[in-house]
């Protein structure tokens, strides 16, 4: 029996190396890229300024602009070399771009080179734009995310799902991101596995949770329903997602939004790249009071949030439908199946039934993503800048209680509304 | 960005040729397998009894024993030369068959060999079975096979799911059997396509059913609910399927059962495998009248294929739930979150749940496989070998009431007792 050739089997590792500053410049010395910073390699200035868990960013200015340029590390950094990480996530991350690009149009950085030797890609340097969680901390309004993310989400999902591909065009496409084993495992992981265990890798405020998390660790309701969401996860196979979409995930201007760092891509449930992005608006929204002082109690921040929660998902929604009531080139619901005002009438309900799953789905792996972010490895800033832990772990509270109610009693949230209720008085 | 390398790279189709009897001595007389036949090659005799859709099948007799070579043929044999058809197919079946061998023990034929240049497999010979189908036409019985084929579905898609497999080691076979675009193909356009629009691979016997037809043409809700099937099979990545389990893939004699032709291999629904093989059993219900004689009204018979049903579902039932209580390697609902009393109670309620889903999707999918065989391109020798139509038509009315009823009502039919009572009241 044949093997598939695996997607790294055309590279070798052997030309990698761990960038520095000269190795970058000389790298960007040797590109057509390099008209965009002007002027000649001694005029550039290098900065590495990666913040995140997996990668080294650096920003390169030149006397005629600059670039970004983003190299993944052989470890998790978050971590250190103890946790290998592989390359091979910098392949995913331009894939994901490439597929996407023509569907999103602005809303991703534009791309001038991947480097497939050294793991890097140079691309767009987002000047002026700031880490959306950093601007939310800081209470800072952005008019246009939610819409932009809402839009974002509708367009990639659809043109990858089986509404817009035909069955060959989609199981080429999965095969390809189906080889993201390594990126696939840590979300396995750290999102449905270890916040439910003990395990070395959890941390939370301490002692203040001690006693909720393990309520959780014990809540055979809860498990069963996060083990239900992580099988979900695994073989729901709708469409490209981009596969870690929260806050931190988004850069943005009041004026503009960009989404950056898709190497968790693979194809699994839209729900998961809505529930990342809603549950972090959620996260920010319990973190506020955290955050107030005596000038800005942050109510009126809260409510901002929850509107752009609402708008997320209500853009979702209009523009998902949109495309798909005027695009059936797919093998989904093929078109050559609708004629008459009868079975367009029908369509239209099989479409909002859909979407109502869709709905549940976000709900469902939002709460998931909440509870990581507070019992898990990987935490947010949002509560972690909160300096007081009794008064970080009140917003943790609240939002782990909500996350679990979310999940344990689906039902009881068909509706933004419904979660709006609960969230009030969660909130209170 | 680098493209993922078809399955097919590394063969050529060069040294392909349609295999011949002088071809096939040849080449059996090149293999170790020689031995199994026994004396030298003027002894063997050739038969070629493909009957099926798409191949070669030729039964190779020697003074020591018998083998059974099958070829694929580049195009769709049931339709000519017109409809080309790739040779892969050959290659994913040899695949089925490698990766489920450790699980499903005698229920598929031994392999010999597989030649990826020719793509033939030369595989044991099955003396004494015949197709079930045509023992169920006959007015046979079994009373193995239901058992069989149950156990086989629980333990085939068991192993190959997220219950049994890590997520790697699933995205992995995902991959591999992700590029078995061609005949993937056939069953989007031939189960959840065709049936429901005019074209003209469709036939159903005219003019009897004509206005049946044409009325399911324009059910919208019928539509809208193959359609959601459809998705689900394009998007539901939850076990390794056979592809085509109706009972043509499957031989019997009155003590064993082996299951063949597994070249429509891919990951989807487990329901789709058990839904093609409850649904053909159906389908022999709904015929037996057709082949009465005044010596044998059937109605004993149409009671065993009844019981058949439930005893399948049943088998898998009991086999698929019996092998999750005692495994849990996979990623799904993996062990290490379960511990108390009070976590194993939740968790069986999990399963229960999980399997009602499938029971669901049997339902559905089986449904889909009805109409599609009375309606669409490939029909069943059921209901084909019933030589007055206006007999044939009567029957295959009743099969498609039933099968649009399941799909348009699906909250009526939660267990097999609701489905018997329809089919009783159908039947009549």
């Amino acid at each position: 029996m044949r093997t598939v050739a695996r997607v790294a089997a055309d590279t070798t590792q052997r030309d990698y190396k761990i960038l520095d500053p000269p190795g970058l410049t000389a790298l960007l010395a040797s590109l057509a890229t390099r008209v965009r910073l002007g002027g000649v390699p001694s005029d550039w200035r290098v900065r590495e300024v990666g913040d995140g868990n997996l990668n080294l960013v650096f920003l390169v200015d030149g006397p005629a602009g600059s670039v970004c340029v983003k190299q993944a590390l052989p470890y998790v950094r978050a971590a250190g070399p103890s946790w290998p990480m592989t390359l091979e996530r910098a392949f995913f991350e331009n894939a994901y771009y490439s597929t996407v690009a023509p569907h999103v149009g602005a809303r991703i950085p534009e791309i001038f080179h991947y480097d497939p030797a050294l793991y890097c890609t140079v691309m767009e340097c987002l000047s002026g734009h700031i880490i959306l969680r950093q601007g939310l901390i800081a209470g800072r309004r952005y008019p246009h995310v939610a819409r932009d993310l809402g839009e974002f989400v509708a367009r990639a999902c659809f043109w990858t799902s089986s509404f817009a591909l035909s069955c060959e065009a989609k199981m080429e496409a999965e095969r390809l991101f189906a080889a993201n084993h390594a990126l696939t495992r840590i979300s396995v992981d750290l999102i449905f596995g270890d916040p439910y265990r003990l395990s070395e890798r959890n941390r939370h405020t301490s002692p203040q949770l001690d006693s909720l998390a393990a309520e959780m660790r014990a809540d055979s309701a809860l498990k069963v329903a996060v083990a239900r969401m992580g099988m979900k996860f695994m073989t729901q196979s709708e469409a490209l997602l981009h596969g870690d979409l929260h806050s931190g995930s988004v850069m943005v201007t009041p004026e503009d939004s960009r989404v950056i760092d898709p190497e968790f891509a693979l194809y699994g449930p839209i729900g998961f790249d809505l529930g990342a992005f809603f549950g972090n608006l959620l996260l920010s929204w319990f973190a506020q009071p955290g955050h107030a002082t005596s000038q800005d109690d942050r109510i009126a921040q809260q409510e901002w949030l929850w509107q752009q929660a609402v708008e997320f998902w209500n853009t979702f929604h209009v523009t998902f439908l949109g495309l798909w009531s005027a695009s059936c080139e797919g093998d989904a619901y093929p078109k050559g199946l609708w004629s008459t005002a009868q079975d367009f009438v029908a369509l239209q309900a099989a479409r909002n039934a859909y979407l109502e799953g869709t709905f549940a789905d976000m709900l469902g792996f939002a709460a998931c993503k909440m509870i990581r972010r507070i019992l898990g490895f990987a935490h947010v800033q949002d509560f972690e800048s909160i300096p007081d832990p009794a008064r970080r772990a009140h917003c943790e509270t609240g939002a782990l209680t909500l996350a679990r109610h979310v999940l344990t009693h689906p039902r009881q949230f068909p509706s933004l509304n419904a979660l709006r209720d609960a969230l009030t008085r969660r909130g209170e």
